[in-house]
């Protein structure tokens, strides 16, 4: 039996073991000590969903010198926009908020040539799904001098860089990272490198030379940082810093992932707030086999899909109260899932309210973002 | 001893085994029966120097019917343009008169990559070296309907094409073919594709379809006709046609190589006249050990370098009488050579004031060439 969590976001979802990951993947915890230097940090941080780094000490000192850096991140269009979506472009709106300048990538080349994806649908999911929820959750994507959001078909700079990138790379170095073999495609041993010139072109000459780059990921795109730290130091550049971010498991429960393309397996940003609140009431709880036993032992959070919504979106009031009265037994699964369920139908309400207005904002976005 | 010559035209450099290279290469010859089929062939194809295709019938077909076909050529900004390149230039420019469009391919993503070169080096030799040139050379690189000259850097058709190619062929495919190994490095897995998007990308629908596509090249650049070749039904396309030119020798003679880094192996279209007309002097002859054996054998046109000069460059005229005195004895290898430089300073002296001329146009290909 797992140990039973004894504070509200000391989490671990289903069993995962977070530490064997820090191990096997050679990161650095996210410890106290790192977190305590961080200015009003946010909530990703303050619950430890943020676990582990590499190099972020570099980040944290830029900041504390105010140096400049920046953060990179991408978007897959090829799905519709989740609660795991959410989590990343909170935290981009968060740097933003502190003068950071953030670098969003559209995976436009791999959606379309590995998932077949046409050109049209493409940019129709990036404008309906991203630039959207982007806006409503407060990412500024007029201010160029702070945002650049880019189709891979179209800048150059990662196009170009990704070209120079490969030629410095030889094919076994590549092979034994992504495990390819002589049967795989061509391209998909050349993606690879369009995803290391996402996360290292800031540093280019043409954008203002060599300076840090924090990447927030999950830890199944910490092959991409790694190439990219291959990769940074033979042109002169600062090895990329990243950070890695605990991932939501799918509405079925531990075990199962959210899925863009499954609409039974998350919650959408653009669900209708009625039927996000029935996935959540009909997600997998941490609920034990009878109402008595349950009283007399407790649920058990850390297996709870609604829990895992209060940890990683609300607020702290509602989360303690929540984990207080479920640990105690005191408020069964079904009256806590209404509760939960509530509060995401009001955010979806206020978001889906926000979305609509940052709609007049989507010609602007256009016009001056001339990547995208 | 190789089988004495006994036509002006029938010329194999050296010893040269053009059937065995047509077996060896799986390609198909360039016979009279073909050649018939040209109105007012170009002189390469008189005289063979155009010695074998692949699907050559297809573009034949195309010009008898009165459609559509367009040549597609590569140049390596990399080195000075030699009479190898005039060859080529030349057929373009009988290609374009005949309302042909052409796409020249400025291959600097390669000279960048692989050989170093800075943008700034590539786009000095791609205007003082190629485009002067070939302008003066009679390709009329204005005339946007009728020419298309870009930089692969520039060129994102190329670049789109390359990647979705790539991704419709596998390792082992590229591997086969290029003979690269596991330390070999991924840009130069990748950089077939960028030369098989050049010949394909004609077809594209953006520019207008499937379409006869043609390529002339020497049999050294066979491999990126076979892997286009392969690609091109995966995306609806035309198989692409070629023609293949037999190579000029070094000034050294047999066995040797026109480099155009190498000043000594080459005559520039840029020697001085008169610096030209002593390399031919001092090029390798088909000379006999002694006069009196000269005399009474006859030279031996196929080993000599002024001789193939004549062949690939000047009038029948001249190629026969000289064919004629040199076999027969009459005349010896130090009269024949003064002969021949003199023709080529000739050439070179209005040739380069031809050149002196299209300088003026360099602005305006610029601006018409948004590409390049």
């Amino acid at each position: 039996m797992p140990k039973q969590l004894i504070t509200p976001w000391d989490f671990r979802l289903g069993n995962v073991d977070y530490s064997y990951i820090i191990k096997q993947f050679g990161l650095e915890p996210a410890d106290d000590e790192l977190i305590s230097r961080i200015k009003d940090p946010h909530r990703l941080f303050k619950r430890k969903l943020i676990f582990a780094h590499r190099d972020f000490d570099r980040i944290l000192e830029a900041q504390e010198r105010g140096e400049e850096f920046v953060v990179v991140t991408g978007m897959m269009p090829s799905g519709r926009f989740h609660f795991g979506h959410k989590l990343i472009a909170e935290l981009l709106a968060w740097y933003q908020r502190q003068g950071v300048k953030l670098y969003i990538a559209v995976s436009d080349i791999e959606a379309c040539i590995v998932r077949g994806l046409d050109a049209r649908e493409c940019r129709r999911i990036t404008f309906e799904e991203y630039v959207l929820n982007y806006l409503a959750l407060g990412v500024d994507l007029l201010n160029t001098k702070k945002c650049c959001i880019y189709s891979q078909w179209k800048n150059y700079h990662v196009r170009d860089f990704a070209l120079m990138a490969s030629s410095k790379i030889t094919l076994s170095h590549v092979q034994a990272m992504y495990g390819l073999e002589s049967s795989s495609n061509v391209g998909k041993i050349f993606f690879p490198f369009i995803q290391v010139a996402d996360i290292l072109h800031p540093e280019l000459p043409e954008l203002g030379g060599p300076k840090p780059v924090l990447v927030p990921v999950g830890v199944d795109q910490d092959v991409h940082i790694r190439l990219a730290r291959d990769i940074a130091p033979k042109f002169e550049m600062i090895r990329p810093s990243s950070i890695y971010i605990k991932m939501m498991c799918g509405l079925q429960g531990p075990g199962t992932k959210m899925s863009s393309s499954k609409p039974e397996s998350a919650v959408f940003l653009s669900d209708l707030p009625e039927e996000a609140g029935k996935k959540i009431k009909n997600a997998f709880t941490g609920g034990r086999m009878t109402a008595k036993e349950q009283r007399k032992l407790g649920g058990q959070p850390d297996q709870c899909v609604p829990y895992m919504f209060l940890l990683f979106h609300f607020g702290d009031k509602i989360l303690k109260k929540t984990f207080d009265e479920c640990t105690s037994g005191t408020v069964l699964c079904g009256e806590c899932k209404a509760r939960i369920a509530e509060e995401v139908r009001r955010f979806l309400k206020e978001h889906q309210f926000k979305m609509e207005k940052a709609r007049n904002l989507l010609p602007k976005v256009e016009e001056l973002q001339p990547l995208l």
